[in-house]
């Protein structure tokens, strides 16, 4: 008997507070409304969703609530409980703390207890990484049912002072790309209803020799004496390269896919490309040019980081029917990682 | 033909700077002789390494360093090259940035790329979850050699301006318990000469309804309107617990161990136990009450985090003889895990 198939029996998702529009990140940050037309027509991402409330400063919502939140959605629609996950995998690059990692405050909270946990430190291909290693572990057999989740919080590095006027614009892009979110999938090694097959994952580090395209930092406790020396930029895009490499790497990530399960480019029915940007995303998916159906969320949502693909599987697993197939390609720029997966309805 | 077993072919670590001894952090913080003596007796860590100097407060080595450096050891010692490195694992609860995944760095500088690379956010027991995770991937079989890393640098948590007099005992610990240090060990599915097979890992949460036995928070940048919001104590340790908790998970650890493969305690020639502190670990070494010999480094290393078992790795393997059988034991106070490795040479 050779490793079992493993299949996604569904995905689920949790957002923070209401829609941020473009006019509402407008209003207040004093912008004009040419800057307004300027983040539609050449960012084409129209809102998103933020865990800090705009006025106040307040957090409204940990990376925990809203992974617990997607999870709990995510395993009612498996029709699976939480003593049925026997392994549990989380992608984020902005874990609540350092210790401890936020997969295990969210295990404690849904009541996942005697079970390996994993929590990957990754830019917004860690949701495949997540995936990935999910199926290995299923595939190798003592475990037979995986919640897999990733997203993002990028409160901290929320800077609700700034004069955006006065903001560099590889930093400006900041604060209308992204948004925060979290999405979770149940992962088995037995099919259900309305389940994909994962027929290949792809996942791999093609860094060498180039800069970082985009990089986040963290700061220890304020005013500690062996903090203040090491004072980077906390996050830097560096979009010329981003624009660059990704549509290019991002054909590879599909064309290697196609190639290692002989589909064609017409085979394709749901793709499920990068999410940049409205812009960006759309541009990559013409590249493409595979997949009758687009599956994209970025331009309500932002680049949702590690929760990325599981809005995407979530919107997908709604409308594939048996015999579907869908590609996913991600593409992390912080170090360059090359990502994908191929799936079936079945 | 059923999956490969994994072997550990060899281990290699990396410390920063000088060894800093007790009477060494007594003149910095301008400490008193009986404090060295309680440091001496009560916590039993005679000395540790430190990223930071602590007279200029200058960072002299980051995570990046001294992974690299014990990757590049254990990389000379199993005799393959990083061209032969098909997967790559790290674990840390410090990363150096958010992103790009110090993993991701050090492959850069190794020359390792093209290959899937994963990096954990974890506490100490990540080291296992790290091994864990490269022997499930080598056992899928599609890799033959992993480059398998852990480490912590906790200079940014240093407050070189504090007054040790004035600091809660459960925030004086963080300050003569932890130390800065990387291991790294390569595992490949070929055997090779000294290396020690893995015959059972172990990884699992606990974490049901118990509050963290530490945490460690990492902040946004200085003066952020969002980051300001939520000032939590930069690290703390619930050291009553942990002092309840870790000997008796130990020894269930240590004894499902021995139970699934059937081996009595005589069997075990070298244990390597948990790393807290000095007297802890001979506590704990002493109530499991098994192996010739203790394999610990806690004493002058300090508490390195996600390093530790690659230190003791690093010992072992420089000893140990065909037909000897080897028990780590490891376990997560954060969120509570129970981590092991049960290991024989062949």
């Amino acid at each position: 008997m050779g490793a079992p198939e493993i299949h996604i029996l569904s995905a689920g998702s949790a957002l923070p507070g209401p829609a941020v529009d473009n006019a509402a990140l407008a209003r207040r940050f004093r912008m004009d409304s040419l800057w307004e037309q300027w983040v539609d027509t050449f960012i084409g991402t129209r809102s998103r969703h933020l865990a800090v409330d705009l006025d106040s400063g307040e957090i409204g919502a940990s990376l925990a609530d809203l992974g617990e939140a997607a999870a709990r959605t995510a395993l009612t629609r498996s029709g699976l409980r939480a003593a049925d996950v026997d392994v549990i995998v989380m992608a984020t690059a902005t874990p609540d703390s350092l210790m401890p990692a936020t997969v295990n405050v969210i295990a404690d909270r849904l009541g996942v207890d005697q079970v390996p946990s994993y929590q990957l430190q990754s830019g917004c291909s860690g949701a495949v990484q997540a995936l990935d290693l999910a199926c290995q572990i299923l595939r190798a057999g003592r475990h037979r049912t995986a919640l897999v989740l990733g997203g993002d919080v990028i409160a901290r590095f929320y800077d609700l002072d700034v004069d955006l006027r006065s903001v560099p614009p590889s930093e400006l892009v900041n604060f209308v790309l992204f948004g925060d979110g979290a999405g979770a999938a149940v992962l088995s090694a037995d099919p259900g209803p309305g389940s994909v097959t994962v027929r290949s994952v792809l996942t791999r580090l093609v860094g060498l020799g180039r800069a970082p395209g985009a990089t986040l930092e963290w700061f220890g406790p304020a005013g500690h004496g062996a903090s203040r020396a090491q004072e980077r930029p906390a996050a830097t895009e560096d979009y010329k390269a981003i624009e660059r490499l990704v549509p290019a790497m991002s054909l590879e990530v599909l064309h290697e896919l196609l190639d290692e399960l002989e589909w064609k480019g017409d085979d394709v029915d749901y793709l499920l490309p990068p999410q940049l940007s409205g812009r960006m995303t759309a541009l990559i998916g013409q590249r493409l040019g595979v997949g009758s159906s687009q599956v994209s969320c970025v331009d309500e949502t932002g680049n949702v980081g590690n929760g990325v693909v599981f809005f995407q599987l979530e919107r997908m697993l709604a409308r594939i029917s048996p015999g579907e197939r869908a590609v996913v390609v991600s593409i992390e720029s912080s170090k360059w990682i090359k990502a994908g997966l191929a799936l079936e309805a079945t």
